[in-house]
């Protein structure tokens, strides 16, 4: 399917000469060579060439959002991706708002962690390891609290791999008067948050996701009008968004000391990432690779935590096979060995590990993927991925 | 005098082959293309080998301390030397503390602008662009105020390239009983901060300073009595130092995503820096860096700000030329285009530019520098560098 494609032929989905693992993780990743030899070279981060740079970064961030009349900016933040959550928390939520967080898994939690952090009223609906929240509780919720003046969701919430119905939480939260915030970490790139389609004020991801970069920053994409009104409202200097962005308009310059070579490595991502045909093309391949791995897994007998309806093309949760001789730190080492590193699972209620879909890889890399974890089970002596009935009642509880 | 060094024959300190500009600033710097290389692969942050590479760099980042009783510990923290900065202040000064702040130029302020989005009390010494606090003014002011509990001071300031007399500091602010934390940005490994010579509770650096790695990260080096002590303390989710250290002594993972290739990369940094001959090895080509390019630089007339006693090894701060032709935009062009990026100056009194010290450079290089200048100056017309009667008149108001 991919052998037509314009990347194929000048950069294949194949690293064999490094003699390094794939990372089915959900960032960092696996990045193109490209990416990383640009980081070959030091840049000052005062001189008129990094400026150009970074300037070139936050426009075609923008132009991901579809953002037509200039409405939103992209302020770039230094550090992991929760650091960016955290700016953008501090910076959007006004001391005396309350904020209603969507919780499905560890980074939902994380959201509401942080709002502990910094003294932010919230409340929130769990909603378990993989559950997703619908439209019809938020509503609920909303009509129950008046208080509540913004709502956030994660996007894609990598605990599980489900994919959130932003779009469904959207119409809602905005249909009820409030404002909406997006954890868009793992999705960015690879699936639409264009703002002419789905209405938010913000929202946030990072270098080493579905654009393909390496770590070291994120960035908050957000209404132009939610920046003015941040001034002065973070509770912390590095990660007030205002003040990053204020200077950013200034003087070209990142606030502080960028990590410039992360930046370089990034814009080459991002040209890639138009290569591939923007959001839409890197979607599809992710797509492609989770349909080819969990279609091969499930021969193998693995059966995934959530039914086809909620997948991401991000990263797939499978039950831990029932066979006693099954081990998942065995599972990881054997997996290594072939040349694939996967995820450990992080589900509460049965054992799990997870496998991504997404980086410099096609459904090619993903056959191998497959094959790799049917020599494991049979070096371990399993002789099927079937898991235990638990885990299957565990799924029956979740609607199409 | 570097010929017969072990770094000399097996790396130059030269990359003519890149034909990319020496960064004659504070960081960025210019890097080795060994550390660069580091970068050329991708590393999963949860893998056992990654978390190898965590340990060897905190491991090594502590010996250059000097702590025999492993009373310390260091702790990276993604994210700029700011980031850092603010990091050990939430973490180490208790909510009830109040702080005393010795201000000579833009970090120090920084500091006292972080306690003001803290919410910390906290007092100032401001000694202007330039003054370094001195041990008999700081006892005078902690006489004055018992409340105050913590001092802190920037060992290098950068803004000018002074040198501030940690030992001095140090002396007084313990035999007042009180606790010093230390922003050694700039100067940490090519400046001695043995503990067993001075004593401070906390400091804190960077990836891209005198260890000369890329930049995406700093480090903490604290007390672990403090460390214990900081629990609960932070302002801030991401910036929580203690936080951090539980979750690397229990997992031996950072606690989110680490810039892998940034860490990759310094890991090469320090070990090339113990090749050099760590501190002292690092110190003395700074050292001697310093010497070769400022006498250069008197010979073509022009005139440091600061007396050869409070020049650091770290950055230098020059006074523009009078003449009427001399420009600084100018100047910074003239010498780009020669090979050699340089920093414009941060004095507030007279116009001023600087020049790096740091980095993968050596005396020849600086030589180079030295002619640079020269011929920069010949071209805008400019028949001397003398800096005008008012910059010398401000210089004198500094005591050897």
């Amino acid at each position: 399917m991919l052998a037509g494609h314009p990347i194929a032929a000048e950069a294949p989905f194949d690293t064999p000469e490094l003699g390094e693992p794939y990372l089915l993780t959900p960032g960092p990743l696996t990045t193109s060579y490209a990416v990383k030899q640009a980081m070959l070279r030091d840049w000052g981060s005062w001189d008129g060439d990094f400026r150009a740079m970074t300037a070139e970064m936050r426009r075609r961030l923008l132009a991901l959002t579809g953002d037509k009349n200039d409405e939103f900016d992209c302020i770039p933040m230094q550090g992991s991706g929760t650091f960016a959550v955290e700016a953008m928390l501090g910076s959007f939520l006004p001391r005396d708002s309350k904020t209603l967080v969507l919780v499905n898994g560890a980074y939902g939690q994380r959201i509401a962690q942080t709002l502990n952090y910094l003294g932010r009223a919230h409340t929130v609906i769990d909603k378990g390891d993989y559950m997703p929240p619908r439209g019809t509780e938020v509503a609920a919720a909303l009509d129950a609290d008046p208080a509540i003046t913004h709502v956030i969701i994660v996007h894609c919430e990598t605990s599980s791999g489900i994919l959130n119905p932003v779009h469904e939480i959207s119409e809602t939260v905005y249909g009820k008067g409030r404002k909406l915030l997006i954890d868009s970490m793992s999705a960015f790139g690879a699936i639409s948050l264009d703002v002419n389609e789905i209405r938010y004020e913000a929202m946030v991801s990072s270098a080493n996701k579905c654009i393909e970069g390496v770590p070291g920053f994120g960035f908050i994409i957000a209404r132009k009008s939610e920046l003015e009104a941040a001034k002065g409202r973070s509770h912390s200097l590095s990660l007030d968004v205002h003040a990053q962005w204020a200077h950013l308009i200034k003087t070209g310059q990142w606030r502080y000391t960028p990590p410039t070579h992360v930046v370089a490595a990034f814009l080459v991502a991002l040209r890639q990432h138009e290569v591939e045909g923007g959001v839409a093309g890197r979607g599809a391949r992710y797509a492609n690779n989770r349909d080819v791995m969990v279609a091969g897994m499930r021969e193998l007998g693995f059966e995934t935590l959530l039914k086809d309806h909620w997948l991401s093309p991000i990263i797939v949760t499978f039950f831990n096979p029932a066979h006693p001789d099954f081990s998942f730190d065995r599972f990881y080492e054997l997996m290594k060995d072939k040349g694939f590193i996967i995820y450990p699972g992080k589900l509460t209620v049965v054992d799990s590990f997870r496998v991504g879909c997404i980086g410099r890889m096609d459904e090619h890399v993903m056959r191998r993927v497959v094959k790799a974890a049917g020599e494991s089970l049979r070096e371990m002596g399993v002789d099927t991925a079937a898991p235990p009935a638990a885990a299957i009642a565990e799924r029956a509880k979740l609607a199409a």
